[in-house]
């Protein structure tokens, strides 16, 4: 006699993604990336190509965010992301999104969303000074509708995007709130189990929550040109870590353990190793930088050649590496909008606007 | 032999519509629904029930939400929109208008948004203060795109709804430069014919542009009080017309031919018929206020006679006025999507955003 098949619990579902701004590099590996590569073993895994979000300071460069959308793409496979695994999600096929976002709008006070810290800061460091579009601000309702259409339990984010996860656990639990009539006492975990459409999101910061750039100061980014980027072949991975600049003298000189230098080695460097050459740094044991420079270098190239040799294979020539991809984003993204569209008519249903039904197929 | 025929010239698309926040009035008649009744002969007119729009003021509020749009169609249909000629469409199931909304918002400058002189007169009449959704201003942004999401040649709207189709021609002039490489020279009839995807729509402000309320100051309006409903009973808009005050003590005493009763004169008595009340009216020429106002009432009545006989229609017991209304929304929103799913792929083949195609069904 076979033996009962217990039913399988449903995967708990996890949303997260990334800009499409550019390569990425050494930073988003290790603050969110890496952790994707874990989840998508374990949860069923959205992961977001948020290409509006490139509108709301380069609209008037459609051709490069399209070019960088696939690119982003190439990086996630070459990191290991297993589209047979997880599903990639093109944004602005998922209307679902654009929808909720203007449920979530009505939730939000304006004061709120102009407060943001995160916007705040980036109106700063991206120069906007007083001329940017209402799509700005709009975006971080919208990062709202990004994550709550998936209904998930985990937002793998950067530090710096906290506060936007703050704001759609706020939105969520004011829904379930004003349109479900969960009580306001309600443990967040219980939300759904009490009749509300969104469970409340927990963000999940990644193992290394901000890696500094090769500049030794500021967080490695794209734009600030202090960063190491995953498609970068050995020799100029080689060539940036040389840069990292400590001040120390000598090899016998104790070092600073919590200096770039070792901050990297602490990212990079598998613990036991770690531990020892930050021992010896401190005291002064005749472990120069260029040493450990070197092999930080060789850990870093040991760790980015698969993704290396993944990557020529989306970008050989006569192959329709772009063809292969947009084939992915296509399914991913059919997937994405079963379970957004359910969502969707959820929250219509709470909101009292579920007069009638559609049906939506990605061809 | 038969007579070749001529292909029929495609009708230009109208697009207009009302929140529905309650029962329409004789402003809203004058002001715009009157000439829908003939533009529906003449043009494809699209009629739209702005309900999200509703959420900005009364977001903890869906039932009335709702409730007021069911009303509101079966309003229109007394005033004999006919659901065979003009469709009538639900904001929420026009999954295009929120994604256009988000295309727009990163091309209107934030501070662009939040100086219209009609977002700020709204925030001081509502008495919304410091506490308003982001959704109120982001309402102004999705207005051009309940608009242009029917690429229409014309836009009934009330005077002080004229910023808001500035704003919207706006942007549809820059999305036409910027994704469609229309020059910034050309005029603005002929922004199709040089490829952009939106023609620059006009405003057309009813013949009545702003009718007073019976308080004789306002204009008439739900909130304030002063209104005479398009489903008041016979005697409900004698008594209200009586409420006029003119300040004229006797029918010899030479009366103001601009004051509030004239202006409903002018409004609702066939042209000939009010030039000479109005001559009369200028000279005392022992014509009394209370005359005036019966003749006026008279008049008011037998327009509105034929929308009571229709209104009742739908209010009938035991009649299920609201399916049919609700399936004369789910047609009209049908014929709509066609129309603004062409738009938006059109849109996103502009803004290099046309990854791969969807189908949409309305159930």
């Amino acid at each position: 006699m076979p033996e009962p098949t217990t039913p399988q619990k449903p995967k708990t579902r996890v949303l997260t993604g990334d800009t499409p701004t550019g390569r990425l590099h050494l930073g988003h590996f290790v603050g969110s990336i890496e952790r994707r590569l874990a989840m998508q073993h374990q949860h069923e895994c959205f992961f977001l190509l948020a290409n509006m979000h490139a509108f709301t300071t380069r609209w008037d460069k459609p051709d490069e965010i399209r070019a960088d959308t696939i690119e982003i793409v190439k990086d996630w496979l070459s990191c290991g992301i297993d589209p047979s695994l997880a599903h990639v999600v093109l944004q602005t096929e998922v209307p679902a999104i654009a929808e909720l976002s203007w449920f979530f709008a009505m939730l939000i006070p304006f004061n709120r969303v102009m407060s943001n810290p995160t916007i705040k800061t980036e109106i700063d460091a991206k120069g906007l000074g007083d001329s940017y579009p209402f799509g700005f601000p709009l975006y971080s309702v919208g990062q709202c509708a990004d994550i709550l259409a998936f209904r998930p339990a985990f937002v793998p984010v950067g530090e710096d995007q906290v506060p936007h996860i703050e704001m759609c656990r706020f939105v969520a639990g004011k829904f379930n709130q004003v349109y479900c009539a969960v009580n306001n006492r309600t443990p967040e975990d219980d939300h759904v189990k009490a009749g509300g459409v969104f469970p409340i999101p927990k963000a999940k910061v990644g193992r290394v929550a901000r890696l500094p750039g090769i500049d030794g100061t500021h967080k490695m980014s794209k734009s600030l040109g202090n960063a190491i980027f995953l498609s970068d072949p050995p020799k100029e991975v080689q060539k940036k870590i040389n840069r990292i600049f400590t001040g120390r003298q000598s090899a016998t000189e104790p070092g600073d353990v919590n200096n770039a230098l070792m901050q990297f080695v602490d990212a990079f460097i598998p613990q036991e190793r770690a531990a020892e050459l930050k021992d010896r740094y401190a005291r002064g044991d005749n472990l120069g930088d260029g040493h450990i420079k070197q092999e930080l270098a060789e850990a870093i190239n040991a760790l980015l050649e698969p993704m290396r040799a993944r990557r020529a294979e989306y970008d050989k020539p006569g192959r329709t590496g772009d063809d292969t991809v947009i084939d992915i984003i296509r399914r991913g993204t059919a997937r994405a909008n079963e379970v957004a569209e359910e969502t969707l008519w959820m929250a219509k249903e709470a909101m009292r606007l579920g007069f009638f039904r559609r049906g939506l197929t990605t061809a």
